[in-house]
């Protein structure tokens, strides 16, 4: 057991840039990260994998920051998770060396970016045709050396994947057969609320590999909603979380986390106050994304508990009816954002507090990375 | 009336950096322009203005580049229109100088930024509220100049703006009555579809105003949409179009624009075909955004007219149901997003094109611009 008096000191991970003391001296609108919470939110999970058995591989898509990375890994991660190639090239040329891209990797472009890269740096990667593979195949042979690949398993998520543990195993011989590849596990992106069927799935693949002599080093899953639900765990190796280090609006559920465990949120100000109804924020869908995740509305003001019911590009309309103390002109409002994963990808910078005080700013280095 | 054969070369006000040749080879995704297109919007547009004595002040928070602002003026347009201080302050410095900030300026720092940048370029500015205009007021004095401010009209939109014609009337006294600004119109982002009452707010209001003693330079209005109506315009001097260069999916109505009217699409290329039913594209709501728009969906494919059910961050979804040739694996597709505006939002970088010759790749200068 990690003593959690051992936490590095985050602050020392970035390159900050001077910032306003205080987070109410900021320019809005702003993403402002509490590394006192992330700190906790780090911990919390590393713990759970470690009590577990399962090896975090944290997803680098939801704060795209060396720094935060880094950290991620000295705490206890394994390795990293990155979702295209561009985040992986930015990862690898800082240093992190254990890099899972859960992605098709598809064309002749992006298979010579991979070659390039896994020169320097060994990169997992998924497939879930055999297309998929004998692009990778071939490119592991032109460098001369077996790319590690997972087959990618539509447990019930559906979106990419192959369709049944029979495909499954039918495609790891295939990837088994093929010179320049090698096979080392299953992979899935569960639906929520879906682990059970996931895991069985997932154990039934692994069980009739090995029977067919496929050794499966690892068996991947992922997803912040379910991470806390044991159910269909049992044969998974390694977890995959991304927004965990944050939290969000679509994860404020009593199981899950509570608006104290949300490590960011986006200030924003007043800026119009045209009727009784609504007050009118410099935060819209450039800012917050119009994703809702299961939200109704697209963001909430932590401290009015007023709901942002509509956003233009630059402009979000808090609903101040029934609020108590509805937020003025002029006043500075914290957003909870619906999903925090696409807003840090909106800014090249966010800031970075304890509380109230304001450590500096920091770049979003894989912001708007290619794929 | 301006001859079409006297089209500049929009190329030449582009620094292309180098791309490969055709569309076909680009590394996906991507925003791809296509200037034939654009050339066509612009002057299409420029043609209604003049023809109705309107002044055209194009909204730049769609394209956010320099290119597009200069061409935009040199075909006709009066001004530029900006919604936020960050697009203000590249498009001022790259020379545009007829500038309005249709948003209120709210806060010290934000004011203080307003006060160097007025000192170079004349930024027309907007007010909902006193407080708003004691904030410019303050500002314009300390520099010794007088800003020039519109009332801002909420005339159906349900977003920022004086609730009334009386109510505008008040704000334009105190404006005028202020020392540090100057009244200089009316202003309105109109509900879509409803003109018609715009217009009697705007002409009510610029009839009072005048009977008032308080001469209304400029009343104006926007909004793709509803462009090419004549309902509403009666008393309007200027209009601010945005979407109007690229269109997109939400535009795609007989009234308004035909697909082939569209001048950005997202390529992008399918990286697996798992089932029959669908197929997935390595665009996802991180290059397509979640913007519905009214449409059905998060974008379509213009070849096959395949429409993408869902998206993740890095994954879209194509329905191939009912499809006659739904697009095989590694396939490039065209989506045509619902939301053109905070697509280019997205990338740092975007193809320009004649159909499928690629000209080169060109910044995005005010991508993820402060406000």
């Amino acid at each position: 057991m990690i003593d959690i008096v051992a936490i590095p000191n985050l602050e020392s991970y970035f390159e900050l840039e001077h910032a306003p003391e205080t987070v109410e001296r900021l320019e809005t609108p702003v993403p402002v990260i509490d590394l006192d919470v992330v700190e906790k939110n780090l911990w919390k999970w590393q713990k759970r994998c470690d009590s577990a058995g399962m090896a975090n591989r944290p997803h680098v898509k939801t704060h795209k920051q060396i720094a935060f990375a880094k950290a991620q890994m000295d705490i206890g991660a394994q390795g990293i998770t990155v979702q295209k190639l561009g985040e992986a090239e930015i990862m690898a040329k800082a240093g992190i060396c254990d890099i899972l891209l859960t992605y098709n990797v598809v064309g002749r472009l992006k298979l010579e970016r991979l070659a390039r890269l896994v020169k320097n740096t060994p990169i997992q990667t998924v497939a879930d045709s055999k297309s998929v593979v004998e692009g990778l195949a071939a490119t592991g042979s032109s460098i001369g050396r077996d790319l590690e690949v997972m087959v990618e398993c539509d447990t019930g998520g559906g979106r990419n994947g192959v369709q049944s543990p029979d495909a499954a195993i039918e495609l790891a011989k295939f990837i088994d057969s093929a010179p320049g590849v090698a096979y080392r596990g299953l992979m899935t992106f569960p639906a929520v609320g879906a682990r059970k069927q996931s895991g069985e799935f997932l154990a039934e693949a692994k069980h009739r590999a090995e029977k067919s002599g496929l050794p499966t080093v690892c068996v991947s899953t992922g997803g912040t909603p379910d991470m806390w639900i044991d159910d269909g765990l049992e044969s998974v190796t390694e977890y995959r979380a991304g927004t965990y280090i944050f939290n969000d609006r679509s994860q404020l559920q009593p199981e899950i986390c509570q608006a104290s465990d949300c490590a960011l949120y986006v200030l924003a100000t007043v800026v119009s106050r045209p009727t009784r109804d609504r007050a009118i924020i410099d935060a819209g869908s450039k800012s917050l994304t119009s994703d809702l995740m299961g939200c109704s509305g697209f963001g909430i003001d932590r401290n009015s508990g007023c709901v942002l019911s509509a956003l233009t590009e630059e402009h979000g309309i808090l609903d101040t009816r029934g609020s108590e103390r509805p937020p003025r002109f002029g006043e500075q409002v914290r957003v909870i954002p619906n999903h925090v994963c696409p807003v840090v990808n909106l800014f090249d910078k966010v800031a970075i507090s304890r509380g109230e005080v304001v450590r500096g700013f920091a770049k979003v280095d894989a912001r708007g990375a290619v794929q």
